[in-house]
């Protein structure tokens, strides 16, 4: 492991020019960790951006090709990170060992399939419009369309995956392939893991050759307003909470130009529960949810905190075994002390809501969170309450029983967007439920059929996204290969010498890409 | 032609519930045309939104070659506007008939490119990863991914392309495409105009069996503000002034629920005449950009509207033609009176600056707008003087003489983003100034060589959008089949019974997609 120095990253140095040191706390224990943080200056703020924005204008240009290289060097160093690194990353966040090793084995991932992404190079979205000198009344002049990336990325990471959506995370691989230079907010839960990553990051770096800037990482409490209201950042990725990711679209929008933030935010994650399931399997249904409910602490952005069924004794008894199960459930250690407070609080304010009954749960009190099962009527869910409709982040759910299928739908018409939405039912309840289908596409960005929504693949197919308040913008996702996407914009040609064009538009394709060319997908060279 | 009532579009219905008029001008003349229109109550504001709603559910849902059957009858509806009708148009907006009719092919080849866009089926952007049940040390699941249209669309059209950027215009086709219903703004300017393309997409929309308030319509002043604001809008395409896209930006980012606004705003297109070509043909340059920058008496959101150039005798007998040139051309009528005053003022403004000197034009005065042409100190430029970067929407063009290739880039990183930059070279000058080109890519939308940015081809490669302030969004185009993608998101099905999937995602491929299959494109059925 390198020495946790504390410094910030600026152009492929380390810098500390600042008083104000923060410090790393071990999640379990409170206890200050033997390691310092530097909190950036203003002038190392603008520095660091700089930075960024001077590397910019060379990693835009190197080829898809050397960018792929950059990515799997990262992904080399990622997967090096050893033990210690691993016992480093558990003290900060008090999650357990083995889901460190996943993790940092799908944020390697995450690299490895950004770097496919890029020798595939459908990405640039290469079309060609050949010229057509005889059209009447005008001639067509020859016309070539691919995409660039926007420019320096702000990156904020979550505290929830401290790999996987942080300093190496989905955010930082997007904008490395769409070829945007990134300056990284280091998350205050996690600083000495961001610091060793942000150390792999540089190695890969230099290793492949990469402009100093290419990364970049601030340390401190209130060094993300100036960031994004720096004039070199050019968007905003950021994983958090509601209040936070309105925060930084309110001053996206207020910049003297305005740049687009994509934030994921607050998502409760509806499970509704249909018939028949109910009836063939409702204590698998029960043990499954509680389990889903309570995994990592409750503590992912997919975490189902709703769940919906119609009245029916079966229902009923459905309940009835969760309430046991929920009961059962041992208490977590929670990320960070700030998590577990904001935890009580929502408890505490659920538990204090007329219109929600407590079915499960030991009272919340000490250092860890206990798991929470409630109750809510209906009625608050149709009267947009927004108590009902904001994440509780931790291991809570709250149940919803409706009296039959119309007030499902208005039920489900009432939710806000979300990240997810989950269907448990047998064959014969998907082919009767089928008008939900519909609804729920315009609610989320995400529908699954008897599964958990908490595992988020990271694959083409995916989309972490969904209508806002689930994120700012439903365009995008920030898992998956399609969050390029986020960080691109298209740039078009006219009546260009060939030899001039980039790559990806000469006649003689020499990447190699299937190309639109005069309305059709095709690899063909031009003569 | 149908009769003009004047009555807003809402539902399929026409409404007249308001009593408050406004009037249609011939342009020319200035004399109220016998038309009057009914200013939307703010409960008609609120029926159209929610009429667009309605329509969404179902118009999403319907086969893309359905929706293109919707669009091919409006493209056939608007080539069968006859001769009553451009001379209508013409009275509206004070452009020639010959311009009106190539307008309107223009409007309805954009609404049978979209056709096309659908029928080919990419925009839909299918991803399968198919389950991987062995995989360790978890399984994949099943993930399919496509796009849906985002949700019923509030459009702004423009004053100077009374059909190709206005009622049935490029955002109206896009939205249709996406699958979203649109409210339309009718434009002040041209109301007689709006009302009988509206009658004409209503007759399509009727013929095709669409659902009813697929298309709305409302008229006056002040009603933007209420249907940006209305909950049931989920995207906003405007084509006019910064001021106005700034205005709607702000109110879309101040909403409970932020929505994006694709704004196309300010941008005065920067022609860069290299020296070889000035030795080479200074003459032709002088008279082909003169005719550029009056074309349609200069009302073109690409109108040229900053000519640069390197100090140099041959620049400086460039220059003596241009003026000559343009102290030829005739004066224009303009759109309508508004335009005309804000003519005036930018001209006023320009000619009281003490950097800029005025080199050609007749005093402005009376009722038509007179050709002017500066010349400014490059300081202003350097120095980001916001009268030199501001659209004078008009038949007026500045000149900036550089030092030197030292100062020529300085001026080029100090430009704010433009919807176009253009090169003029001969073979020699592009090479030797390659360098200029990444420059440019960073502050434009759309490079051209060798010819005039007023031409926008409306094709499949083709960029009209750029980087603030000549957009509000520098990732979309508002011409060209790729302003689907703006009105687009993505929606992953997990684990899905293959039967109740939409039809681009089902295993037998009925739609005939190129899909990306486990990360490799092919249009296979999936066994």
């Amino acid at each position: 492991m390198s020495t946790v120095t504390g410094h910030n990253f600026i152009a492929g140095r380390r810098s500390a020019a600042g008083t104000t040191f923060l410090q790393s706390l071990d999640a379990t224990t409170g206890e200050a960790l033997p390691y310092h943080f530097y909190q950036a200056t203003a002038e190392e703020v603008d520095l660091a951006a700089q930075a960024a924005d001077e590397a910019f204008a060379s990693f835009r240009q190197l080829s898809p090709e050397r960018r792929a290289e950059f990515l799997d060097a990262v992904a080399d160093e990622i997967d090096q990170l050893g033990d210690d690194f691993v016992a480093l990353v558990c003290r900060e966040t008090a999650l357990p060992a083995g889901r460190i090793q996943g993790e940092r084995g799908r944020t390697s991932g995450q690299m490895r399939l950004f770097a496919k992404v890029l020798r595939r190079g459908d990405f640039l979205g290469a079309r060609i419009d050949l010229p057509l000198p005889d059209r009447k009344p005008l001639p067509r002049v020859d016309l070539r369309q691919y995409r660039i990336g926007v420019g320096p990325i702000a990156v904020f990471g979550a505290s929830n995956f401290p790999l996987a959506f942080s300093t190496a995370g989905g955010d930082t691989a997007a904008a490395f392939a769409a070829g945007c230079p990134v300056v990284f907010k280091a998350h205050s839960g996690h600083m000495a893991t961001a610091d060793q990553v942000g150390c792999a990051i540089i190695r890969a770096a230099e290793k492949t050759g990469m402009p100093k800037g290419v990364f970049n990482m601030i340390f401190g409490a209130g060094v993300g307003e100036p960031l994004v209201k720096h004039p070199a950042i050019q968007a905003v990725g950021f994983t958090g909470s509601l209040h936070g990711g309105n925060a930084l679209s309110k001053m996206a929008a207020e910049r003297e130009q305005p740049i687009p933030v994509f934030a994921e935010m607050s998502s409760i994650n509806p499970v509704i529960l249909l018939p028949q399931a109910l009836a063939a399997r409702a204590a698998s249904i029960a043990k499954d949810l509680a389990a889903s409910v309570t995994l990592g602490g409750g503590q992912f952005c997919t975490n189902p905190g709703l769940v919906i069924g119609v009245r029916s004794p079966e229902f009923s008894g459905f309940v009835q075994q969760l309430t046991q199960h929920m009961s059962e459930q041992a208490p977590h250690t929670l990320l960070n002390a700030g998590g577990l407070r904001n935890y009580a609080k929502g408890v505490e304010h659920l538990i204090n809501h007329v219109g929600i009954s407590h079915l499960a749960g030991h009272e919340q009190s000490g250092t860890q969170a206990q798991p929470q099962l409630f109750k809510a009527d209906v009625s608050l869910l149709l009267n947009k309450d927004p108590l009902l409709q904001e994440e509780v982040f931790g291991p809570a759910t709250l149940i919803i029983e409706v009296a039959d299928d119309a007030q499902l739908k208005d039920a489900l018409l009432a939710l806000r967007g979300q990240l997810t939405a989950t269907l448990i039912g047998e064959p014969g309840d998907l082919q009767h439920y089928q008008w939900l289908v519909p609804i729920l596409e315009q609610k989320v960005g995400r529908i699954l059929v008897n599964g958990y929504p908490t595992g988020v693949e990271v694959c083409d197919a995916m989309v972490h996204g969904g209508p806002y308040p689930a994120t700012s913008d439903a365009r995008g996702t920030s898992v998956g290969s399609l969050a390029i996407d986020r960080f691109l914009r298209p740039v078009c040609y006219q009546n260009y010498p060939d030899a001039l064009l980039p790559a990806a538009l000469q006649n003689s394709n020499p990447l190699g890409l299937q190309r639109l060319v005069n309305g059709e997908w095709s690899a063909r060279v031009i003569d």
